[in-house]
């Protein structure tokens, strides 16, 4: 493995790779493992469906013989848009047991993005879950490469939705059978997924995620967040977000439970909590912020649960409020790029006499490297120069590791641009504090230059957050022929609560340098992407049309 | 990383490893992230000294640093000879990141055998704890080779030993600098320890750990034991028995504490569960033996504590008095050359309510593969064709995988002997139950053949162990000119109980296949290795004199 001009060191002679000490890294030992230890125990929970990991692990082998049945073979793409259903988490093993690549698609997409996806992954075998079926013949139909199987999911949680497909989910699994014979990929480097990023302008970019780092990330999540065996987890995320933040994979390494959810909403999140008995999940803020404020539904389960969030920071009243339910939050940060979370708010025990809002402000802070990513440093982005650890110079966040993307598929300019100096650039601007974690700020984007001063977005949005009438804030820079820009304010009030603009913008002044305080306040609805984060494009498109 | 003759696909284009998505697997990463996320976090306690993680990666970077000055390069030896002090803990890392090899020795091995061992690793610096100076110092005059720096390590917890070096641990970590930038090796297959075998005859074999190995296993502890973080271990198990099941790196991942320990006694370690708080500890059977027979020792910890254990399975006794003191038992398994156990006995829920018998013979089985540990199988030594799952058909036990030795150093023979088709053959003897757990019968040269008929000794010391007076026993086989072998046991028995070989016997016979039962019974204490087991090759010559 190792070799040089230079004589060989005794430990270099005669101690080759074998199969007998190594193998290919990959999770799809995670699956045979717990069906071989665990056939009995529950892996899947979907309405009245009730699977082991033994019954799980037959499917997937199914699946994956059907495939290789069908001519998929190593480096076939195979697409899936589906809800949080057994099927797309079933296709987590299934397809990459045929050495095809899973590509879940966002289901809030367009037909115009789902048919460039299909072609730019160049997309064998389409299955389509029935609530996203008419989107999905429609990108069929606009797409350019016609000689595809499609097959349709059938699921009893959802009533209604066209057949478009040649053959049932279930009737394509009989194509399969139960002991096939699948074998770890010949690489652990082999691509396992593709997953298309939602940019915000031009065409998605598909992330190409390996067999290594989707293992290694996976059981990061078990040593990071602490999770016993047999946990039970709920698909309050989706899984075609970096592939659920990598938990199929984690949740089968764990011998766990997978709770599936088709929509998200307060009253079956609660319900399944208690009767499941849910001990984790994941979610964004605005998951957070509708169960901390679910108005009249019953929350009554006595056990510990966690929940791990990324993208804003939870606002101290949304912690307060989930930790008095018996939910501990835990604070991530990662891009589609790094499989989800690679970044973990580690929580330390001397924090816990703090008050709310000191643990709160702690707590925002994204934090130091996962278990599996090797370096984090916030640096300038040209000289890769880290800033000082004083919590304040901003930098571009950089990482690196070995659950950083192999690059974007069939783009070497945006593969070549993200990668620099030997790391991936985030595209994310943060601090570094003098404890070594990472605090975000923006995204370049959304820094706010008003005066030739930088206004950080975040910031004005954390004062935002602490006003009682607010439920939901987004800040962008609005166009000013004086200042250049000014932040501008959208906001979306508590039901009941009332509040004007101006005493808003007072609140603010009050709480931060009054030059960060907004000069505008819209009220409304803000708009948000499938994954619950809210589309600053949008608002900023908003913003300047006002006057 | 992938080629063939074939069109590359899609995936096999533009998207190569490089220093942001690849990093080498090592547990050298883990003390790195401890020291950075937790530096005031308690890491070693050694009687009255207790060091921060900060401070433990400052002295491992001094020694790494040292180590370099002195000349010291990849792929060079260090050996230690030291008891679990924070010195050889340190080792585990400093020498590593030094680039080189560390090959902790075995405190109970002769002048002769540690001459051999510095002669065949080539080892060019030798630490020495003073308790080993007087071996250690016949060790050096007999060894061929004379060029090596010799450093004596002082400890508080031991007065006494002569200074055989030229200058001391602490006096050697002044020649580095806490600031030394190591580097991560340049591949995870490079070395990262040298693990002599203790072998009952010829020479020791020299087993290669590499980073990918010691950095897997280590995790896999923490998934498969459920580790919460900041674990505190008591080094109850030899650092220098297989780098103490790689739990340095273990607890290293897990920001826990090290728990030192000179000398392996009852008191000590009942004041040091409840002084320290200890969670986890691991020991040979007789350890926990040892604890649950201790007379007159205060027990008085309220905390749960886990145990892990591998070797001779525990009788149900020793595990029913581990349990009633609210020790925890896991059962695991493996040899030197799969980095301590990879084989663990994983516990069901659904068991727990299973008579204490009952229990015990299920916990006595060694188990399944751990999440590190690719494939185990107990088959034909051959054809290597497995066994029925029957739990009666004995077969060699199998194992491949990420924690499977590199190899033997500078023993081809051995090593290409002991890898076959594949898998590394263990030459332990096993079945293979219809669960999917392996359960250990034998080494081949433990079965006892009587009459043509295949006696396990381990079957026959199970029922030994029943015996309410036996403390030990061990069962060889005894040349006999009527039956070719029968079984011969010997015992101890445990203090102020009696009984006579008569009574034995008979005991035997009324529980197990009469043939089964010992024709010899011999009392008096046990031979042992340095790491508790027990020499079977003593007994078995001592049984050939016996008339």
């Amino acid at each position: 493995m190792s070799a040089s001009s230079r004589k060989p060191n005794i430990f270099e002679i005669g101690l080759d790779a074998n199969e007998a000490n190594y193998a290919p890294l990959s999770p799809l030992s995670f699956i045979e493992r717990a069906a071989h230890i665990h056939p009995d125990a529950l892996a899947v929970v979907h309405g009245d469906v009730r699977r082991s990991w033994s019954q799980t692990y037959d499917r997937t082998r199914m699946l994956a013989s059907a495939l290789v049945g069908h001519g998929i073979s190593k480096g076939d793409t195979v697409s899936v848009i589906a809800a949080n259903i057994p099927e797309l988490l079933e296709a987590h093993f299934g397809i990459p047991m045929a050495g095809a690549v899973l590509n879940a698609i966002n289901t809030r997409l367009d037909a115009e993005a789902i048919a460039f996806i299909l072609d730019h992954a160049e997309t064998r075998v389409f299955m389509v879950d029935p609530e996203f079926s008419e989107v999905a013949r429609k990108a069929i139909g606009m797409s350019e490469k016609k000689d595809r199987l499609v097959i349709d999911i059938e699921d009893p949680s959802f009533a209604g939705g066209e057949r478009i497909g040649s053959l049932t989910y279930e009737e394509f699994l009989q194509h399969g059978r139960a002991d096939f014979e699948w074998e770890l990929p010949d690489s652990e480097w082999d691509a396992i997924t593709l997953n298309y990023t939602s940019g915000t302008t031009g065409n998605p970019k598909g992330v190409v995620y390996h067999h290594r780092g989707a293992h290694l990330n996976a059981l990061a999540h078990i040593v990071d967040w602490g999770m016993p065996h047999h946990s039970v987890y709920l698909w309050t995320l989706p899984m075609f977000h970096c592939n659920g933040w990598c938990f199929p994979w984690t949740i089968a390494a764990n011998a766990g439970v997978n709770v599936c959810l088709r929509a998200v909403r307060e009253e079956p999140i609660f319900r399944l909590i208690r009767d499941e008995k849910v001990s984790h999940f994941c979610g964004a803020p605005i998951v957070l912020n509708m169960l901390a404020n679910a108005p009249g539904v019953s929350k009554d389960f006595s056990h510990d649960v966690k929940v791990m969030t990324a993208g804003a920071s939870p606002p101290a009243a949304v912690i307060g409020k989930m930790e008095a339910m018996g939910i501990e939050v835990t604070h991530v940060y990662g891009l589609t790029e790094v499989y989800g979370p690679a970044v973990i708010s580690v929580w330390k025990d001397k924090w816990d006499g703090l008050t709310g809002d000191e643990r709160a402000a702690l707590k925002a802070r994204q934090g130091v490297s996962n278990t599996a990513l090797e370096g984090l440093m916030v640096a300038d982005p040209e000289t890769l120069e880290p800033v000082p650890n004083d919590g304040e110079t901003l930098g571009e966040i950089f990482m690196r590791g070995n659950n950083v993307m192999r690059g974007y598929l069939k783009n070497p300019a945006a593969t070549e641009d993200c990668f620099r100096g030997g790391w991936f650039a985030s595209g994310d601007l943060g601090v570094m504090h003098p404890d070594g974690y990472v605090e975000l700020k923006d995204r370049s984007k959304d820094i706010i230059i008003s005066g030739g001063e930088n206004i950080s977005s975040v910031e004005v949005e954390d004062v935002l957050y602490k006003h009682p009438a607010i439920l939901e804030a987004a800040v962008v820079a609005k166009p000013d022929e004086k200042w250049g820009e000014t932040p501008c304010a959208f906001i979306t009030l508590k039901p009941g609560e009332d509040a004007d603009p101006k005493g808003i913008i007072e609140f603010c002044r009050s709480n931060m340098a009054r030059y960060k305080a907004p000069k505008t306040v819209v009220f409304g609805p803000l708009p948000k992407t499938s994954t619950g984060k809210i589309q600053k494009f949008v608002l900023r498109e908003k913003a300047r049309t006002i006057v």
